[in-house]
């Protein structure tokens, strides 16, 4: 529990499933991928496959919807026995374009929230992915306004906010992290003797999730709804 | 001419071509990508159309090697009709994830420069590009640590190089930016009244080439090689 809720300053919110909806863009988009290649490829064993090609992936392309197009084409070719067309291929790729200039659809209460806030705190975004996408869907959003500083990272761990603390001269005390990853968002935070608080998305990206062990000893808040910060913060 | 040469406290260098081998890494690329495909194909109208695609690409994808990878497959597809494989397509991404493990080969003086510069003057890179990409080459480059700060942005412009003045309150007479584009290292910071050195680089990617009345009017410095870095600033 957060004890000295008068010390905060800044609130950093987390991006995608936090600010607005991501993982229902993948959702759908792999939706289309498994009707695309029904007559190819079992339904099941396509996404146990995918799955593991993108998590492979990540290594080598970093977070995203590319890394998810380029695992899509992959899995694809992989599992047709490289019977698949260029032509279907091409349609791999325009689903992954199509993702990537879908429009962005922020989370039931956002802006109200926001605007409570932004009275009162320094609002910053911390992400983490693809740069290019990120900035793209920060800048469509139309809540950039409220947001002097964003960072996007390649990773959210510890040494990322420390550094970020850092830079601005913010200490834990003052800091408050707000997303609905407990890998990236929470437990990082938690550890480094920040607050952060935990608002689930109804889905979990199967690569962000935790086993309970470890975030059953950190204290952080939790809501359902970001229209419940400002009560938390006292706002 | 830059005059006040002494007011310079913070020397910024832009990394791809500057600061280590890039170009080298598409050329080799593409000249592979050719020979994979001289069955379909004729290398010149490959070669044309394959820009095109880029170019036209960077709006969905960004600069980087996956917009590079993305493009490639997509031209291939396109002039061969779809005729082209799975497992041709398989190749391509597996260019481009060779690509992006290349190993990082500085440019000739790079180190024996930066090591020297170091002890005067506060060095930053600030270079465009993929954030994942980007960050990895810096991590394997050897020569992370003498820059404390790095700035990875999707497009340097005046507004992007006027950000990062301000966020580290550095004015622009104490600024140099050093590079091998004059669309993105020279002219964005000539306009803003900053310093700027410009090293060709021997190969320029035509999307970074400019028409000689963009910076005729403009003061920079010229230099052959990183090694006389030094002697410009009286170091």
């Amino acid at each position: 529990m957060i004890t000295e809720k008068t010390n905060i300053e800044v609130i950093a919110f987390d991006a995608d499933d936090t600010l607005w909806m991501n993982e229902t863009i993948f959702s759908k988009a792999q939706g289309q991928y498994r009707e695309m290649l029904q007559t190819y490829i079992e339904p099941e064993v396509l996404d146990q496959r995918f799955h593991e090609t993108m998590i492979r992936n990540l290594q080598s392309f970093g977070y995203g919807i590319k890394n998810f197009t380029f695992s899509m084409i992959e899995t694809a070719i992989e599992l047709s026995y490289g019977k698949i067309s260029g032509l279907e291929i091409q349609q791999i790729i325009n689903l992954g374009r199509e993702m990537l200039k879908h429009p962005v659809e922020l989370i039931n209460g956002v802006k109200e929230t926001l605007h409570k806030l932004s009275k009162e705190f320094e609002l910053m975004i911390i992400t983490k992915g693809d740069l290019f996408d990120q900035e793209g869907k920060i800048a469509r959003s139309g809540i950039a306004h409220y947001f002097p500083r964003v960072e996007i990272l390649s990773e959210k761990n510890e040494m990322a906010y420390t550094n970020i603390l850092k830079r601005y001269q913010i200490t834990t005390e003052q800091f408050l992290m707000v997303g609905n990853s407990l890998k990236s968002d929470v437990i990082p935070v938690c550890k480094i003797g920040a607050n952060a608080l935990h608002i689930p998305f109804h889905i979990t990206w199967a690569h962000e999730q935790v086993e309970e062990k470890e975030h059953q000893n950190l204290s952080y808040w939790k809501a359902k709804s970001i229209k419940e910060v400002p009560d938390l913060v006292k706002c």
